[in-house]
């Protein structure tokens, strides 16, 4: 098989077999395909796209370059879910205590943020101590321990994935549903995982704007993981406005807590719960959705869940009293209210300038190697729909340097729109692919 | 100006600016832009094409890269031809030498033959020491005292377009209208003329088989070249069939000379005298076409055309006697017919197979690292349109070694589709594009 052969098939829209992926993939990690001819296939992929049974295959051969993990060790099945990311979403913190409060197992391998998206990893890394960067070893024995951990990608999973992703970085090959999936998956599926939820978001602050584009993106990942034998389900999620009311990283461990506890906002505590009962469906903890919504309300209302964290905290080395007292977390020391300029409703919210916002203050990274001020953050007061009178707070920010600010402050201010007619309800959860 | 920026630009159907393609060349050429950012540039440029005006752009960033000949030095116009190449097509033989007697001058940098395309240079090393490796100085010199000089390409011409094909020869990027302008204008235009008349192949034995094709890159050239002050014109020219009776390297030689002298075949000498005539239109020897074809066949006539030949061989260290004497030019041992199995009209040639059935003997490469036997050869005896007998035959082959010599065999005989019915005449000069 020559790699100028199968560029030429896929320049001129040919199909792949699954030997001749396996072969790219293999190949190409094993540095025995030049990272030009992966340039060049991968722009003729970007462009001409993949079939389905090609996408099962490219996800499989990149989950096949590294560790796959084997969790046979556990009496129960594993599950475990991925967001597309977006804007205070801090559904992880919330839903694996529940779910594994609930009897499951979740090994969960989590990213950092980036642009306007947070990440988990970071989020996590505001609890005093707690460890990220746990070996695949002890990663194993935190999950046998307390049924949950959370790490961050490590060498040994899909290693292909991540030559190619450092490669459509450099050749602007990056925004395709089809690698896209293939990148995710790869990593995901490598976790050990009977079974997949995903919440692939959708509006002003998510990676796909467009409903359509979320919706194919979602088909196309709940399918690959299907034909690799595992069961999914794609909820598609609105981000149309931040999900919660906190953004950063202290305040929003402190706004899981809460919802942990029984409180915080209707939203965030919704879609956790929604989250965590198809988790339940998915790992057959419960034969219907209803009964895992019944579960994972349960698993809130008697303190399991929150006590589950609590657990994990700890054999992660983290500091688990930051759960009692959230002053142990890292702070801001200034606070300044954006104020809106007009009476009226909340017509639009642009989502991703507040998450741009928010990175302008620290809270975010441009570049990957940004480094983050944890204890910043936004507390954001007004939801679409909400009435709103002039010289009224929109937007608390909390600050540790103010040199950005009033950028910031101005950003803020014009990612609402204020108007006389108050919009029509906006459904969270707006389809589910694949239930 | 970063190279991802423009990769993303092309892939999404942009028009780069003439600083953006000057950017991407130069740096490119100067290993500043790495292989894998260029190879996903061209492909995304591959499929998604040029405009009239980034065409030109590319084409003068890649000449740039390199020396351009200045030959203010003579009082004359300089004119050359292109063709793209086919099975007997030995034209530049007999047209540069008629051109220079005619009193313009042609100073040509000609390619050697790959597949089932034969090249100038080949041709001309079957005349005894004649030597295609002249210094740019040395070349100056043979054109400025005879008026013609032949070379192969050198290292100080279009380095861009020596860098680029290499990548995209290992990219399959290769066939794209675009890019082949790009990569011959780049070179044709290095010589430094003032006039360049195309001759792009149509029909079997072409690289481009549909006329539409062959319309578009004769279009495109003929733009670009304009667009860069020079005069061009393009004609589209029949290749379903060889052009004259000779393919091979001594017996296509031959039959120039014998084109020179006032004989050969009509098909060749026909097309060597229009292009001819063109040369001298668009060198402004002459005001008409019409004037240019009397001239031309004057040229013939007197023998000067001839004279020019012996001279340019001279100096450029061949043995000018191979010219009355060809048996001193490389010959074959053997000689074979092949015989037609029907009696009918030749309805249709496969002139590919011609071709590649030539390269299987010894006299064509199959890669660039061939070595050629320049004594084979091919002499064909019916043309597109001739009655043929059961058993007459249609083609003799010269050869050396006779291994591969059945299968040519075969293969030359299933190239002749003999038929009822006498297919109407074909003319060889199908089109003028921007004449």
């Amino acid at each position: 098989m020559r790699a100028v052969d199968l560029i030429r098939k896929k320049r001129d829209s040919g199909e792949h077999s699954r030997e001749e992926i396996d072969y790219l993939v293999s190949a190409y990690t094993h540095d025995q395909i030049p990272d030009y001819q992966m340039a060049a296939w991968l722009m003729a992929a970007w462009i001409r796209g993949f079939s389905r049974a090609e996408l099962a295959a490219l996800t499989e051969a990149m989950l096949h370059s590294g560790e796959v993990m084997d969790h046979s060790y556990l009496p129960v099945k594993k599950v475990d879910k991925h967001s597309t990311g977006g804007v205070g979403d801090k559904t992880s913190l919330i839903l694996a205590p529940v779910v594994a409060a609930g009897g499951l197992a979740v090994p969960m391998i989590s990213g950092r943020g980036l642009g306007h998206t947070g990440g988990t990893l970071d989020k996590l890394e505001a609890i005093p101590g707690f460890n990220t960067f746990l070996s695949l070893g002890d990663f194993k024995r935190v999950l046998r321990e307390c049924g949950m951990a959370l790490i961050g990608q490590t060498g040994e999973i899909a290693p292909a994935d991540k030559k190619i992703y450092a490669l459509r970085d450099a050749t602007s090959t990056v925004e395709n549903i089809g690698l896209i999936c293939a990148s995710i998956m790869s990593k995901k599926l490598a976790e050990g995982i009977d079974g997949l939820v995903l919440d692939v978001k959708t509006g002003s602050g998510a990676f796909m704007r467009k409903e359509e584009d979320s919706v194919a993106l979602a088909e196309v990942m709940a399918e690959t993981a299907r034909r690799m034998g595992k069961k999914c389900v794609a909820l598609i999620t609105d981000m149309g406005q931040p999900l919660g009311r906190a953004a950063g990283h202290s305040n929003e461990v402190i706004e899981s807590i809460h919802v942990l506890q029984g409180q915080g906002p209707a939203d965030l505590r919704d879609l956790s719960l929604e989250l965590s009962a198809w988790m339940f469906l998915l790992g057959e903890r419960t034969k219907t959705v209803e009964q895992g919504r019944t579960l994972a309300v349960e698993m809130v209302r008697s303190g399991k869940a929150l006590e589950k964290f609590r657990e994990c905290i700890r054999l992660q080395g983290g500091n688990p009293r930051a759960i009692d007292d959230t002053s142990l977390l890292p702070s801001a020391r200034g606070r300044l209210d954006v104020k809106s300029g007009a009476s009226g409703f909340i017509e639009d919210i642009n989502c991703l300038d507040l998450g741009i916002a928010l990175a302008m203050i620290g809270g975010g990274r441009e570049k990957k190697e940004d480094k983050l001020d944890l204890g910043v953050g936004l507390e954001f007061h007004k939801r679409i729909g909400d009435g709103v009178q002039a010289g009224e707070p929109l937007v608390t920010i909390s600050y540790n340097v103010d040199a950005q600010l009033p950028a910031a402050q101005k950003m803020i201010a014009a990612s609402y729109q204020i108007g006389d007619t108050k919009p029509p309800a906006r459904p969270l959860i707006r389809r589910i692919i694949g239930g």
